[in-house]
């Protein structure tokens, strides 16, 4: 028997998300994974905490889908009405669901938080769902069928509904096989706009084949390039990829990285831990935020020891030895002060690579000569020492995020340069 | 004549938003900018580049909302379909908008790129609609007008969807003036469970005027509470709100800060600079997640000196001096270890205060006697000494994140306790 293609669409409810308060994370984070399960999702729709609204939208979703997926408004407050509009729309009548409530009352426990009636009705769902354990938090999600489709409801907070939809997916698109799998190639381009980046792949683009979608995924300093497309034959598939992006590599020498599916700072510690060598840092503009980045991977201690934010001058006088008349004489943002705040650091913390930033991250303190966006960046290794001068923009968490990123690219290209 | 509600609703364009690419979030700017004008988004709807489903979406939105807020597709390259669809569901035929191919000229020419005719066809739009001029890209906006109906298509690129935006929009809202503009109040409650907050709250909640409206917003250890309406007389219904929220900051003394519209970080600065104190930190686990924190706001060297991120045991013993026996007894998290560390590095840095963070951020690292998640923070003010231990969960992330943050609270506790 043939199987027919599966239509999935999303239902996000919660007034922060029609009031400007948040962006909804969770339909990128769902459609991402159902388009990785082959599974092309057809429309999302946001509608507040209003009960006529979403059973208008359950409705509307019912005729068009196999699988709706919900998520939101299954909290304990009473602004919460997607329990109440399931409940209408499908009919039945509210009844606890004994292990559930058993799982909410040990999670209090271990926590040492006192239960309360709220937090206990969360373990109540309607009987004419099968309920959904939340491994990590208070509210079930709940699954219900209603003529040929599918609704799923997963609770709002993003580490719940993951955890819910990771355990379950499987049931929900089991019948999809016509498209095969779809296949994601990842690269990452550095430290060139991606209008250029878009123009000087032209001629690659457009030879690609017509079945791969291309994409360009721009970040602070950052440009992902990424092919994608559904197959059955995903070796094969992965493989042509990967060659076609070689080629778009080598169109980029030094400033093109294969980081594959990691993210950057993922990428980053991986390098490093290839090459056996640990990193210090000395931060002045970037406030610490490198250092961060650097210790948001797990394991980072293998390969960093720590950072000097000297924010104040005082700091970089006293704590990583520039002379004061160095300071006078060049300004804190210059190649002199972050060449030697780069090779003390790594003096001090005793570590094979150092590295500094000190620049002018704006909006203020800018001047005709070193405008806002000014960033020096100093890279040393006891035998090399490499040092570059950015003009970024206004955007202060912008100058931030792409001075710790280009910092961190100078570091993988010191590496390969020994 | 009786004015009647507006009704809005937005389509936002795009196969990057239905394959797990991008987030959406111009519908979120553009809710915001929505009810700062007193007008209530009814729905978001998100479809791919697919003409069946824009001319879809379209349909329905003309069935049930006043104007129709929709973004993306506009773009040169062919797999922007929404001028296709606009061209189908309106009528029409293609035609130049002399005045836009004249500005796209002028664009290109300024910025030096080759003019290519797939340019030029950005400035063609269908003779049903009228232009909305871009004064900041190439893709006019157009605005089309259907039985009762006003249609608003914006280019997906932000800054040109926001620069049209705020040009036209007092045409499409003009006719809403009946629920006055929207209003918002706000304040953070910090260090406790959104469900305790919302227990704690029930019966002040319960007693809340109907007209208002209360929203819970968690982030890592924090809850802002919010309360929002629509108003004729702003200013006597934001007095009436900040008094019920100066109510309901009464039910957590030390826990609840009078933030208003200020960012968590942007509160914290403020604080720290009408005090006229300077701050230092000594970080472990958080690995100058807290500096960042800190030095993310305009203006921080004002309050801010720096950091030593002691992420490796050396660097507590060489450059924080903690005794290496010390470390030995007590461990590198322990209560011991930051009084130490948050002591010595006030005065190394001459600052007014210190703070220290310590702790087994994860997912590795745990013990049975300190598991993942246990995290000491100490606070120094030279006469004051503030210590404590946190027990938080198995994120990384999450646990940098909230330990920032109780550090940045219990600095403003000690600046009000002394």
């Amino acid at each position: 028997m043939m199987k027919k293609t599966i239509r999935v669409e999303m239902l996000n409810i919660g007034d922060e998300l029609l009031n400007g308060t948040a962006v909804n994370t969770n339909a990128t984070w769902l459609c991402g994974r159902c388009m990785h399960e082959g599974v092309n999702v057809l429309a999302v729709t946001m509608v507040g905490d209003s009960l006529e609204e979403i059973m208008r939208a359950l409705k509307r979703a019912a005729m068009r889908s196999d699988v709706v997926i919900i998520t939101g408004g299954l909290g304990p407050t009473s602004d919460d009405r997607t329990k109440d509009a399931a409940l209408a729309w499908f009919g039945g009548t509210m009844a606890p669901v004994t292990s559930e409530i058993e799982r909410i009352r040990q999670l209090f426990a271990e926590r040492g938080y006192p239960l309360t009636e709220r937090n206990i009705q969360q373990g109540w769902i309607p009987d004419t769902a099968f309920s959904l354990g939340n491994p990590v938090g208070t509210a079930p999600g709940m699954e219900f069928r209603k003529d040929d489709t599918t609704f799923v409801f997963l609770p709002g907070v993003p580490a719940e509904m993951k955890a819910i939809f990771d355990q379950h997916f499987p049931r929900w698109f089991g019948h999809n096989e016509i498209n095969g799998r779809f296949v994601f190639s990842e690269m990452i381009t550095v430290g060139i706009g991606e209008s250029f980046v878009a123009e000087s792949l032209s001629e690659w683009q457009a030879n690609l084949p017509k079945e791969l979608s291309l994409a360009f995924l721009p970040s602070a300093g950052l440009v992902k390039i990424r092919l994608s497309c559904f197959s059955k034959d995903i070796k094969a598939t992965q493989l042509k990829m990967n060659m076609l992006l070689s080629q778009a590599a080598n169109h980029f020498p030094g400033d093109a990285f294969m980081t594959a599916g990691a993210s950057w700072d993922e990428y980053f510690h991986r390098k490093m831990l290839s090459t056996d060598k640990t990193i210090s840092t000395a931060e002045s503009c970037t406030g610490g935020y490198l250092a961060h980045r650097i210790t948001s991977v797990p394991g980072s201690s293998a390969i960093y020891r720590g950072s000097i934010v000297a924010y104040h001058n005082d700091i970089k006088e006293g704590f990583l030895d520039v002379p004061e008349k160095t300071l006078a004489a060049h300004g804190a943002v210059s190649s002199e002060v972050t060449a030697i705040m780069a090779e003390n650091i790594r003096r001090k913390f005793q570590t094979d690579i150092g590295v500094a930033i000190s620049g002018i991250a704006g909006p203020d303190g800018g001047t005709a000569e070193k405008p806002v966006g000014t960033v020096w960046i100093a890279v040393a290794d006891g035998q090399q020492l490499h040092k570059k001068m950015f003009l970024m923009g206004s955007d202060r968490i912008r100058n931030i995020e792409k001075s710790a990123v280009m910092a961190m690219k100078m570091v993988l290209n010191l590496l390969t340069s020994q």
